[in-house]
């Protein structure tokens, strides 16, 4: 057994708990919201996505080529197929650049990660395109900071558990971090865990929680993730 | 440790080796070639086609979502703006189609695999769509057959040697079957393992093995799956 092997093990979401990534994705909507603009208002547009969105969620799974795909779809039916195809090449390139965009680590998450790889062993559980996911680690330059990256399709209660029983370890040992309370803080309790919220500044539709849920439990909400040491000190000692 | 802890590890590929995938395709291929025929004809619709799927891989990984993407991108650029938005919004309704599609398992699998099981603990490694590839192991009616599911980005020595590590499997103890020798042979005998070639009908040219590499090395061919157990009780006794 190495050292590492007696370090607890401390769950981190990627997307808007360790880089910047909602952001970029709202610029492309707002240029989706121009492009349309001679066929739809713009909350109709948004409207008119967000349900192509709902619609193919269990098709194409999370990340940025099913949401380059429900804005091709949406375009057409917006614009009664009048919409030319340089524009439709457009959002495909759209989502080029989202897929190649540097990664832009949030505030001080750079030197938290740092502490914490010296205290846990860290276990990113993000859920998106696998091959996008997978190079964004690559490119965040903490790659070697962490003991192991899962990238999983939905991140409810099950695939917690087989993650979790598939690495031997227990719930009420595990500790989750992220900025959705629907996808890293209310599976992870359910489950017996423990979770700790960091929210960026907005939550995607599809990741708005239900209230009733959120209501039932209790959870540590931090400002930053530069905050959580501390408060993993305290659970240790308490 | 359980009964089936014991038991050594069967590495298995998934499409075109569990159950038809590149004869979708081709289907898609074919219809695409008939779209682009006012602008290009077949040996150029496919041409371009695989250009843009080889400079895109590294960015759209493996899988229907990009390939979808591959055709968008092709398809405005053959037809310079021409095709209109219906047509675009067809493509992307085929890649509908190929997610949606019924598995069909190839002749004798399932009686394979489920004697397999008995005998192995079955690893399945493959690459792809993670949403695409996990919902269809949910569908072929075999995911409880199954020790562990992988999908991964990318099928080099450097991913198996990690999946092997990560489950504590020593290369020497593993098998891998497949229809790829690019992905499913050589790189598992680069590592120490062992593999197992069973051939489908085509090979996509993005999976095409260096002939070199190839030559260097000896494994097994088999005609169908059904006639591994035989093999592996042979290598069991050897």
């Amino acid at each position: 057994m190495s050292r590492s092997d007696s370090l607890s093990v401390l769950g981190l979401d990627a997307d808007d708990t360790l880089w910047e990534s909602e952001a970029r994705f709202h610029e492309v909507e707002a240029r989706f919201r121009d492009l349309m603009a001679p066929w739809s208002d713009e909350e109709a547009t948004d409207a008119a996505l967000l349900a192509t969105e709902r619609k193919n969620i269990a098709r194409h799974g999370y990340g940025v080529k099913g949401f380059v795909l429900s804005m091709i779809v949406t375009a057409v039916h917006l614009s009664d197929g009048d919409i030319n195809a340089n524009q439709i090449g457009d959002i495909v390139a759209w989502g080029h650049e989202l897929l190649d965009h540097p990664i832009e680590l949030l505030d001080g998450v750079a030197d938290t990660v740092d502490a914490l790889s010296r205290t846990h062993r860290l276990l990113v559980i993000t859920k998106g395109d696998l091959n996008d996911q997978m190079t964004k680690v690559a490119r965040s330059g903490l790659a070697n900071r962490f003991w192991r990256v899962e990238v999983v399709a939905e991140k409810d209660e099950a695939t917690y558990a087989s993650v979790l029983d598939r690495l031997g370890i227990q719930p009420s040992d595990f500790v989750m971090v992220g900025n959705s309370i629907r996808s890293d803080v209310l599976p992870v309790l359910g489950i017996g865990g423990r979770a700790v919220h960091v929210p960026h500044t907005t939550t995607w539709i599809l990741e708005e929680p239900d209230p009733k849920a959120v209501a039932a439990v209790r959870f540590p909400v931090l400002d930053r993730l530069a905050d959580l040491p501390a408060l993993l000190a305290d659970w240790s000692v308490a």
